[in-house]
């Protein structure tokens, strides 16, 4: 769909914290990027930079969303699991209703053997304190066992969806980290992930500063005397 | 994509109530078939029946959501409103969000004009104190002034989506009166036609009885004894 | 359960607004009074005095609640239509639930018929646009076409309720106008009425005023002045 | 505070909807411009324009907010009813919590005798079937009967606040109609107030087309074509 | 009420997850059996089975429910934490409302040395610091340290209630594990216990397959091939 | 702004649970004391005692709120940071709005190193996984990445807010543990800390007795019979 990803982009984005890319996006116009509810299952796990590939969910209906759906090979979830490309992010569109699963375990864990580089959910994701122990990066509401049958019917995949009030267009890079996960336009991941990338140089010099006592006044953002400051800095090799 | 709706269940379906519908469905298994939250904004309007056709809108992006978008004749909302056949539905997924509108006043206008039976959405409707006065019948979550943009993204058409909760396939046939809009699929309308009929005339007869002082039991529902005194009434032509 | 309210104090009640009781109980150390979204379904019907007879719901079971339940006489919703007294009011607790109905038409139009006071549901009503031509008070969240029997199993018959996040007690004193409905602990009803039809004959009072052209310092409350002049405007005979 | 918007601008806004106020806005890069959950008690109701002037609640406290305070010629909100400009608009921050009134019929009355324009509420209003009779437009969440110091703390007058999710800062151009309210900067008031009447010329032209039978596509947004067609029925003096 | 669980079902119960408990009540056509909102406070604690025991509570009213009602050996609160039987879950119904406890680290520790299996809320608890390390199943929508007499009147004990959304009959069984807690009607445990330990058996046959690297499909439902590897792995002992 | 709290008072208020806290107000007359939806970034930090400074945000506008507010030095976030005094606690009115950020990682290492209390917010952090390793107390309703500007505008400091519901005056004593925060008003906070501290003490008895298999019945609330009890194991240094 759009050209992969860099992959010195790719390194930069899983260094950089979804703060600092939601001021990038700010900068560029936009506003909604950050996946609301969507919280790691293990705060502690593994960042997690990727292309979407995306589920689309519709309500349930009780005749057609039953058990044995899941044995049909064209099912959209289970199809999913198993063709979203290595290196991807599955971003699943729930409606943002976590009263049921919208996968679990087994399938989260097949995703990760298979190299897949996450998964979001706005819904909720079931076995939840297995997810939590696996090193893979998942999103969502919160855990919830109820199959996912109950409230929600697979309607297609790779189609453009909403995420937890975010638009999520096939290709979009998804990143996330211990606070959640940020949507960034394919067309300008390049440049977010270059200027996110100097914001967080930058922001690791002001730490050190505030740590150091020095007010924020002057320091965040920088005057003219803290530019010259953090040059030095920059070239003294830190 | 179905086989049209015949004209005598259209009929049928211009005069039972949506409560009927709703019992008529919950006894084939289907429970979630009443589209949440949109109300009509005329509530003295004409009934409305007809086949569904989507719009599926998911969350603006500023970059790609801006005026100059509606000149575009494949605009998708610009689109369905000159696509949307004659007698069908057009049926709006806004996520369920009404803090902008869907559509407004002209469009909908344009869709009386061209003979489309009415108007669904979950999210909100503009220029409402005028479309209250249209004999056209439209559903939605509110009069909510605010241009489509700012929140939602039109992205395709026809496909299946969520509306107030409840699941609209292409071709399912929506049917609205004063208290809402009920979905009925497409391959038992029919048959769910003609049942609701005949419920229809059993509770106008209970009705007469309750006006005259008879008490439900054995009344509403019917034991032996009522449905032979029912009978006797619809001999006799009511 | 309690004596009942004496004819004068019912027509007290008749003749005052809800907002003038919560002020009455409020200064009774009780803020929690109001059933919150309760409507009148035709908010020009007429106003509805009378103690509560309530119904409670807890969430539906698939394999309880079905059609045929209604068919029994104990079913705790058919057997409330047919045993609430006549003056009495039938407050239904749907757990702030209006997805679906909590009555209909029917079973509205009996208790009409049998001379109860009035309903009062914090769920939803389904056959609305019926109810609403009825000349009878009939409160909740909105018209809602799904049949109760989808989200509600009907528990007991008069026991302590929340309807609308108040808590009613069997025997309470519900107030209903153009507003929305009061509950007033049965122990103060009679002396609730007596002081909420004084404070009303003091407010027509300050209204006359206001229109007059007169400021709300000391008026609204009132200073001597005005307790003066508003002793004068009664004695003549106002 | 600034300069008092134009005799001209205000008829102008008198005529336009909020809907076509939204677009205005929305070219000038203001996409939260729209009162949430604010209607007119009274959709038939006169239109509204004025500047705002505010009055700030917060969560009540039981030991500050009792009946006794109203007494006080200092307490906000009874001090707003007195001093707020003839012409303006008293625009009330609730944290859009309805539960409780935020005004009633007297106070409203005063300020429709002293020449107010009108009030815009983000909670409740009580005494609502008797101020939907006013001739004076008064917005809110719904009709509310519980005094309002049961929730809210009076807390100062004309700072800016949010209402109903949007800033408001004293003397913006507060626009309601039979839809609801629209805030304008009031820096911008003038400028938008004239090219909103020239959006609604051209819409009334589109809308004469479009019962007409005319197609949307290149009538709404015009192409050449019906500029020029639109140019030649203005100077018609239509 | 029901004849107790066996020894052997309970075990079983101890053992399977809440997700696969969701399935098998699926398969029966209960769909609405998962505690909404329901979280373990100390996620890594025991799991919970045990029979329900329920605690009804209402909004409360502030003559009522006042601090000396404590005293009272009738008062349903105090009455239940002392009369649970050992084994048993005490399950409360607060309208999900978590703006106050429910009950807190006294009550909770009484229960726990009395031989209580559990405690489900679906308000909040107090003292959620402590209850978090206590080896004791509570589940709640969060900590919530206000007492419970500002938003709960205590009515009664045993009857059935909703919690979290979900019909709760005193004696259906309730199963937490670190997800959330599920309802299994009490006539269905036994049979439901059984399918449950025979579905996670097979999920781990499946679990281990998918780490070694085989796809879902033919495997997650399984295809003939699957059920006879599985039939094979469980005959070797595993 | 009211005479500072005394080192006792601060000492008893550290080593109190909130859920005591709420009693003792309860027991005064304040019901509405527990900021709703705040939680600790870092559960297992240092509890926080401190009087209220505070930051109101009201919606932002997009045409004054861009990054470059920031550099101002009047801007009342960044002026908040600077000056709120070492030992009070900063409380910020986001209006219960946690899209976005209300501060970060920096601006709270700052105010950590200034010897600030600890801070609050209705509204989000950013950095949370960072502020979650602070020795620093930190309460907000999540982690959230978006910078503040595109919701909140800062409006102005130490006014009366609302935070999570509660009135917030400049000066309240806000005391914070694992569980949450609690503003206690300033002109009781002596002896609010002295009689939580006293009830804590008979708290840790109860606790004790329960521990060794006392019923709750007589212990807690206590018969005369454990008040002298208590009292010989006060006396007996505990």
């Amino acid at each position: 769909m759009t050209s992969p990803l860099s992959e010195a982009a790719r390194n930069a984005l899983l260094g950089v914290s979804t703060a600092t890319l939601t001021t990038q996006l700010f900068k560029r116009g936009l506003r909604n990027v950050f996946v609301q509810g969507a919280r790691p299952l293990n705060p502690n796990g593994p960042p997690m930079v990727g292309p979407a590939y995306t589920l689309r969910y519709i309500p349930a209906r009780e005749d057609l969303d039953t058990l044995d759906v899941f044995a049909d090979r064209t099912h959209p979830q289970r199809k999913a699991v198993e063709d979203v490309p290595a290196g991807s992010v599955l971003v699943m569109d729930c409606r943002g209703d976590a009263s049921v699963a919208s996968a679990g375990g087994i399938l989260l864990t097949r995703m990760m053997v298979r190299g897949v580089a996450g998964v979001v959910s706005d819904g909720g994701l079931r076995d939840s304190p297995e997810i939590a122990r696996l090193p893979f990066p998942a999103y969502c509401r919160g855990g919830s066992a109820p199959v996912n049958l109950i409230k929600h019917h697979a309607a297609d995949l790779n189609v453009p969806i909403g995420c937890g009030g975010v638009p999520v267009f096939p290709g979009d890079i998804m990143v996330g980290d211990g606070e959640g996960v940020v949507v960034i336009p394919a067309a300008i991941a390049e440049e977010v992930a270059h200027d996110a990338a100097a914001q967080d140089v930058f922001e690791t010099f002001v730490m050190e500063r505030v740590r150091a006592g020095q007010q924020t006044f002057g320091l965040y953002p920088p005057n003219e005397e803290t530019k010259q400051a953090f040059a030095a800095w920059k070239a003294k090799g830190k």
